[in-house]
Order: C-alpha cells, then structure tokens, then sequence
C-alpha cells in the first residue's frame, strides 16, 4: 500500500495503465538475415503508421485544425519512400539490424536538417525523432503509451499528467495516481473536472506498479493498494459502491437552495476553465460560475486571441449559464503560466513579478481588446468582471477606467452592452486585502483567490517542496485576512466570494460561513458536498467558531476546532 | 545632466574613475619586426608583474591568507620562464606581434589544462586567462581598473560595485555613480557605511561618462554632472561645503537623547554585517545595534564559521558596544543570498523558498553552532537574538525551543551564559505582522523588515524592474502591517523596532514615530539626521497623522500628508 494525497474523491478498481515512455536502447547486431530484417522492418512502419492514424482520429475534435497537422506531417515522414529505401539498403548492403539502420539513418536526417538554420527544417527534425522513436520501440517490441487508444477499464499510473495527457484520457480512465503533485496541481484540478478518483504525490508509485497489475485506489483516504489480496478487494468493491450510492444520494441536492439551518443563504458556485466545462457546473447544481480561468483561451492558442475569438467563448459562457452570474476573471498569465508566443522578462522569482494585471496594465493592447469582448459579451448574460493580481488602489483605478473607456468606445460604435457589468477584483495579495475597507469604496465586489493569498501571506511557493509545510490556508493569519475582506466588502455593501481551493474544502466551509462570505466557488464536484455541510449548519454557531478560530495561534488548532464542530 | 537614485547623501567634485574591464581584441600583425616586438613584450610582463604585486600588497590584511594565495599563483603564473619562453620563441619565428603570440601561446595552454580533468589544472588555466588578460591589456594600451590603486580623489563610475569592488575603495573614491540599483542595493548600503556619497540606478552613467572627466555628484537630489561649466562648478562647490557643514553641526546630536518635543523618548539604532561597523555606529551617536547581518560571517568564508570563529565574532560587537543592547539576527541565508560551500535546491522562486529559520529549522547542526557561539559570547554585552523569516507561531516554539536547550547545554558544561538575553523575531512576513498579538505572547520582542515585509505584501520582486513600482513602504497596507506588529507587542509589554531601510527614512520616521515604534534601526549615517527629525516633532501630532495616514488610499497621499507636516 502506498500513501499519497487524495485529490479527487472516489474508489476504483481496475487494471493499471501506466503512462511511461519506454527507453528506446540501440544495439548494433551484424551478419544478420536481411531479408528477415526487412520483412520486420516493413511490419513496424506499417505498424507505426497505424499508430498515427489512429491517434489523429481519436484527437479529431478535440484539438485545432492546426494541432492535427502535427500528425499529418509524422504521417508523411512515415510514408516517404526515401526514408525507408535508405533503410532497407542499409540492412541490405551492412547486414545490420533494422533498429540500428532506421536509428543511423534518422540520425543523419536529423542533423542535416537540423544544420540548416531554417524553422521549416527544424520542424522536419523534430518530426523525423518522434516517428523514429516509434519505429525503434515497435522494432524492440516496446510499448509506447497512448491514454487516447486505452480501451479498456484503467487506473492511469504516471510521474505526472500533463494538461495534453489529460486531454486525452477517455471513458476507459477510472481514475488516476501520480506520484508528484499536490491537492491544488493541474492534474487534481482535472480529475474534480472529470470526476475521476485520484491520488497525487504518490512517491514510489510510478516504480512499484507494473502495466497490467491490479490496483485499488481510495481517493478518498489516499491510498493506492497494489495487487491487493482478495479480500481486500471485497472490501473495497463494497467502499466503491458506498461511494457511488453516496454520490448519487447528493443529486436530490441539485435544485436545493444552499441555505443553514438558520435560514442564511450563501451562494455556491463553480470554477471553469473553458466553455465546455459549463454543463459540469449545471450537472453539480453551481449557482453560477465564480471564476472563469480566461488564460486557456490566450494558452490553448497560438497566437493572443482576438477579439472575435474571445467573444464567442465569453457568450457561449454567458449563454450556457442561462442569466446565472458568471464572474470572468481578466488574463492572469506570467508566473508560472507562459505563452509560447509572447516573450516574458527573465525574473529572479515570477510569482513576484510580471503578470496578470501588472502585465495587462503595461500592454494596454492586449488588455483592451480582452475587455471589448467581455463587454461585447455582456448582453448574453450576468456579467462580472474581476482584475488579478491587484495590489493598490492605483492599479485598480486604472484598469477601471480603460473599461469604462472601451464600454465608451463600443457605445459609441453602436454595439449594444449590458448596464449591469459588475467591475470588481481578486483579493490574493495580502496588501489588498488589509486595505479592502478603502478598496470596497471603488470595487463592485472581491473574490478571494486563496492559493496566491497563503503563498504570499506565508512567503512560501507551495510548489516547493521544502516550505510546503507553510501552505495553510486554515492559519489564524490567514482567517484574519479573510475577515478583512469580507468585512470591508460588507461596510460598503458590496459581496465577497472565494475561488480558490480553499471555498470547497471540508473543514473551511464551516469557518468561511462564520466569516460571513457570500460566495463560494469551487470545482464542480464539489459543490454538493459542500451544499449538504452548508444546509446542515447554523451560521450562529459558525459565526461563534470563527471568532474563536481568529484567537488561535495555528492552523492546526483550527482543524481541531472544526473537527470537534462538524463531529458535534 | 544624468538622474538616478540618490543613495548615500553628500555632494562630491572629483575627476571620473570608470571600473570597465577593457575589451581586449587580437588582431594578428604579420612580419613585424621580431627584436622591437620582444622589447615590448618583456616591458609589458614587468609592467604585469608590478600590478599583480601591488594588487597583494594592497590586499594585505584585508583578505584572508587563502584570497591572497591567488596572487602568488598569477605571480608564478608570470613569471614561469616557459610561458615567456614560448610568446618569445613564436614571435622570432613567426614574425607576429606579441599581443597575438601570448593569446596563441596562453589559449593552447589553457585548452591543455581545460582537457585534464582535474581542479588543480583547471585552477592553473584560470590562473593564465588572467595573467593573459592583463599581459594583452598592458600591450595594447588598455587600462584595467583597480579601485585600491586609485591614488587621485575620484568618483567611482560603474555599472555596478560588487562586495569585493567594495572592499578594494581607498580615501581616494569621493563618492560613486552606477548604472543599476536602487536605496536597498549593496553597493547603497555600503555607500552609507562608508560615508561617502552615491548615486545609483543612473541608466546611461556607464557610457556617457569617460575617464577622467570632471563629474559632479550630487547625492542629494540623485542628480550626476559630466564636464560642467565653472559656473555649475561654483555652485556646486558651495553646495558641498553647505552639505559639509550642516553634517558637522549634526555631530552636537551625537551625544543628545532621540526624544520628541513633547518628551517621547525613542531609540535610535544602527545596522551592521561586521564587526568593524560597529565604530561607525558609535561615531555617529548610535544608542544601540538593532540589527547584526550575521551572515556576512559566513559569506566571507569558505566553511561554515566554527562555533568559536563566530564566538570571536559576537564578544567584538558585544564588547565594542559597551553594555549597549546588540540584536543579533541568526543565519539569513537563502532567497538571493547563496554560500559557496552550501548547495541550495533548485527553486522556482527562491524568495519564497528555502531560506533564513526554515533552512536551520531543516538543518539543526548549523543553527546550534550559531546560538551556541551567541550564548557564550553573552556575557560581554546586552544580547538580543530574534529569528528571521518566522511565518508561524510553530517555527517560533520551535527555534526557541532549541535556542533553550543550547543554552541548558551551554550551562551543564560549566560556561557561563548571561541571563538576560532576549529572545524575538523579525517581522518581515505578512502573516506573523497580522498576528502579532499572539505572537508577542511568546516573543520578547518584534523587529520589522520593511524590505521583506514589502515584497511579500504587494507580491512584488523589488528586483524585477517591471514590478519595481510596487515597492511602497508608505503605502497605507503597509504602515497598517505595522501598526498591528506594535499594537501586538505593546499588548504584551513588548518592544517593537525596524532595522529596514525605512526606519531612517525621513518621509517615513514621523509616521513610525505616531505609530508608536520604539526602536529605529538603521544605516550609520542616517542616525544623526533621524535625530535630528524626531527632535524636532511632537510625538501627540504624530499620532494625529499616522491615524489620518491608515486611513488614506494610496502611498502618494501618505507622502503628501507628511511632506505636509514637516513643512508645517
């Protein structure tokens, strides 16, 4: 049994699928039988081929026309006679094998390609490495992992996923370990948007599971058994179906108010990173979205998307939320998000530097046509728009007025816009949010982003290792910022919200309530469970744990507080 | 005329010292006359071997013996009859000028010792690139700068002056003018201590500015002159010697008491990272150290100071300080300050990373040393200890906690240790500024860390040019930080004091002083004039107008409001 951190709750049982790119070793083998050889040879390409094909169709769809390409030119590559007759006549006039002929050849291609200083050539390159790496582990008889082609049931086991790799994952995937990541990574934020089991920071699991082997997987208690005996298995189909009864028993919730004991509503809403994940929201019973990540449309893309684009997600948003409040937060790239396309500053430390509103503020162009679009937009729905990364009233004030500025400029262009355009702002730097009362003159409304917030609040990238014991999100320290911001949202009558990981979080829910927070936004899964802690507290009693909670001296005396609460 | 920041206050007229190493470029000259060449050459060698002499008499009892053994080893480099034999024998039979046969001879030399793979050869090369460097240089005319050589009065201009260009000024450098940096930059900081006026952060100083050049500096206004006329000369003369004069009639202040007209009593305190700074200290009427940089001890080392080394270290400042209270900051290694016996992780952003109490939290071994060298070296003075970058009340209990159980040690083994010594924190993270109150239950006293204490409040690298603009210690956010940290102390029967770069600001001093800090910490030569303010000032309207500044927007208006009542 291996520990790791449940990411996405949920148990699952099936066969483990591991994500792995085999090492691809040339031995050089002479006197061999040619014709045998080439025979073999032919066998692999038309394998190969094969490969390509098949994931070009299963990705159709789901990338761009341009991401597709990619496979048209390995296809290419894979069919050229030229590339194959040096090959054979390499095995046919040296006698060696057809690994180390396709391997010498590739070699050559690649370096005179790669000697002309031309991008075309380059590409070639690059396209003359991928396809000969899946020659050669074709030849070796090596398996080179698809998660698109996995057909049947599986428990994905990798180092870690990428955002493409889980572009990729199908109805075969039942859940997933890696052994790096943390409850806030790219990947355990898909597996909530997918509503998959996972565990990450699994260390050990990628070496200690074999493809083929049974695994059980508790995302629950985060654990990940391996070839487990049969009557833990027993134990765990019965978990497994408790889970899914449990799950199916929240549905009733769906179209329940969010609402305490005591009569207080709150608001419980949904984090989306693209248009398509608006339906999860709505599966899950989300109010509204509360943050809308605008940075996948700028890094799904090759180049900054222009107005038109951006105005068909933005409506497709409003139009699928059907009048519900969506809170669209404005580009927040920089850190450690880049764009291929744009060059960023070399910085000693980018969590500290130049992004979001900081960069959209010095490249007024990109900024501008963002906000047209929104604007644009507007009529299609409840909009809310919220800048990231503000620091002081300045910069809010600033970015402010370019809105004002463009809503001017399409007024004047006859384009009709909504006169209801909520203008408000992130609260994740811990400067905004001790001035919140002053900045709640000029903001229409907060949203606490909570992972900025602790790593600032801590000085402490819970990306590294060795602090990320000061990732605490339940700190006195950091309860306290959140009263500022929601009590200086209050004393101007404006609402705060939360759309960080934190507002989904068990044990926060109850304190965030006490608080007085008036929006809760999370990933999608979430919102059910959290609906049913909601519906089953008082927001008196809450409001008398959260005064004690600021008392205390740290995040761990909080969870004990909450705990003896909910256990009450 | 040329802007930049002013940074050590003071008027300086001198002729220019550029600190530039000269571009040395070969050309080949073919069938130059062999006799004359040599000639030339063995001129230029002596001239080598001179300056390298110089540069070692220089150094003497500056650096260690090991920093000088490098100059024994360029001084053999140079006078090896082989590596002169070989410029020569190629001059007579090539026919080629000297600069191009040493640069031929030194370059196959270097590829050979490069080639082996082994420290000492690898030393040697290096040992030659310099030695060739300077030979190449004197052949061709160049000027390689060396500051301790300066023997006329001159204003050092610079791109920028490392800790080592520092340690090599002599009486002779009037002032300085760099390219980058900014008050809080090292070459600032040493410009204070040194007394001696700078002006950095002057884009373009590098260029325009020529050798020899007549230059003003007036580093008060931030403002460098190139070639002026007599007339700004004349003016600038008389400014000088106003500059000068008003500086001596500070000196009456060196013995009074920091206390304001309405006979509030302050502390006025100075920073220091060697022992040898503690003479400035007391010069300029400092009534305490309220903050020894100790990791200067283990920067100019080449291990990890002995318990002993340091102890030495800690009895000269204690002793020198005359029973006058010393606060002694442990390691603060980390972020930008790395040690080169020390491998640091790998880290995305290394200010929020593994630095300062969580690195000898992590490694106990190097923090025991340090306190146990700080815990006998107390009874030669008044010893504070505080720790930096504390973030949670945990990392307090537990660097106390070891600090109690060295001092145990300490006493079993029969040392004497003081029973007085004070044990507090920086403040310098958001999150232990906001909790103040509970901190200074444990606490014995706060020192707050305006550098830090900025950047992690607005989020922003005071490094990273584009983000620059956020450094704002005036920024109502801020001063409400503080507020808390002395609010929290106070509570308790605390002390609170600052040992950043603002508490000797003099927009910033009337603020802190209606906040109610006790104790203000700072570069030598800013004491005298922070008296001189706080003298002057009535604590009661203090408090009137930091109240009025915790209420305002933005940084601007806080720095209207006081240039307002100072002028009053």
């Amino acid at each position: 049994m291996l520990k790791g951190i449940a990411a996405s709750a949920g148990v699952a049982i099936a066969k483990v699928y591991k994500l792995e790119q085999p090492k691809v070793e040339i031995v050089k083998v002479d006197n061999i039988d040619a014709a045998n050889e080439i025979a073999k040879f032919n066998e692999a390409l038309e394998a190969t081929k094969k490969d390509i094909e098949g994931i070009k169709e299963r990705a159709a769809g789901k990338l761009s026309e341009e991401e597709l390409a990619v496979f048209d030119a390995h296809l290419m590559m894979a069919s050229d006679p030229d590339f194959a007759s040096q090959i054979v006549a390499m095995i046919e006039n040296d006698k060696v094998n057809a690994e180390f002929a396709a391997d010498t050849v590739a070699k050559n291609t690649i370096a005179m390609f790669e000697a002309m200083d031309n991008d075309y050539f380059r590409e070639r390159a690059a396209d003359i490495k991928d396809v000969t790496h899946r020659l050669t582990a074709h030849l070796l008889g090596l398996i080179i992992p698809d998660l698109s082609a996995v057909d049947e049931d599986s428990v994905i086991v990798a180092h870690d996923l990428t955002p493409s790799d889980t572009a990729q994952l199908n109805e075969h995937a039942k859940g997933f370990a890696t052994a790096i990541g943390g409850r806030t990574s790219h990947s355990a934020i898909m597996a909530r948007s997918l509503e998959i089991p996972a565990v990450v920071g699994c260390a050990g699991v990628l070496e200690a599971a074999n493809h083929g082997d049974l695994v059980i997987l508790d995302a629950v208690a985060g654990e990940v058994f391996l070839n487990p005996d049969a009557e833990t298995v027993a134990l765990y189909e019965q978990k497994a179906k408790d889970f899914a009864e449990e799950r199916e028993a929240l549905k009733v919730l769906k179209t329940a108010k969010s609402v305490t004991v005591d009569g207080h509503e709150v608001e419980l809403a949904g984090n989306i990173g693209t248009p398509k994940d608006v339906e999860g929201v709505l599966n899950n019973g989300g109010e509204g979205v509360g943050l809308y990540r605008t940075e996948f449309l700028y890094m799904n893309s090759d180049h900054f998307p222009t107005e038109d684009e951006q105005f068909e997600a933005y409506k497709e948003v409003l139009e699928g939320m059907n009048g519900k409040k969506v809170v669209v937060r404005t580009l927040d790239i920089g850190g450690d998000k880049k764009l291929p396309y744009f060059t960023f500053p070399e910085e000693m430390n980018p969590f500290l530097g130049y992004r979001a509103i900081r960069l959209c503020l010095d490249r007024t162009d990109i900024f501008r046509t963002q906000l047209r679009a929104l604007i644009r937009a507007s009529v299609y729905g409840k909009l809310c728009i919220m800048f990231p990364m503000i620091a002081t009233i300045n910069e809010f004030r600033q970015a402010k007025a370019i809105f004002l500025e463009e809503k001017e400029n399409l007024i004047k262009e006859g384009v009709k816009v909504a006169d209801n355009i909520e203008v408000g702002m992130m609260v994740e730097i811990p400067a905004s949010a001790i001035l919140a009362d002053n900045f709640a003159k000029e903001a229409d409304f907060f949203s606490i982003g909570t992972n900025d917030l602790v790593q600032y609040s801590m000085a402490a990238d819970r990306m590294s290792e060795k602090v990320s014991y000061l990732y605490q999100p339940l700190n006195p320290s950091l309860l306290r910022l959140i009263k500022l911001t929601i009590d200086g949202a209050h004393s101007n009558g404006r609402w705060a919200g939360m759309c960080g990981e934190m507002a989904g979080d068990p044990y926060a829910v109850p304190v965030l309530l006490g608080l007085g927070l008036d929006e809760f936004s999370m990933s999608a899964t979430s919102i059910l469970p959290a609906r049913k802690i909601v519906n089953s507290l008082s927001k008196k009693e809450m409001e008398e744990l959260a005064a004690k909670a600021l008392t205390l001296d740290t995040a761990e005396e909080v969870t004990e507080l909450v705990k003896a609460a909910l256990n009450k």
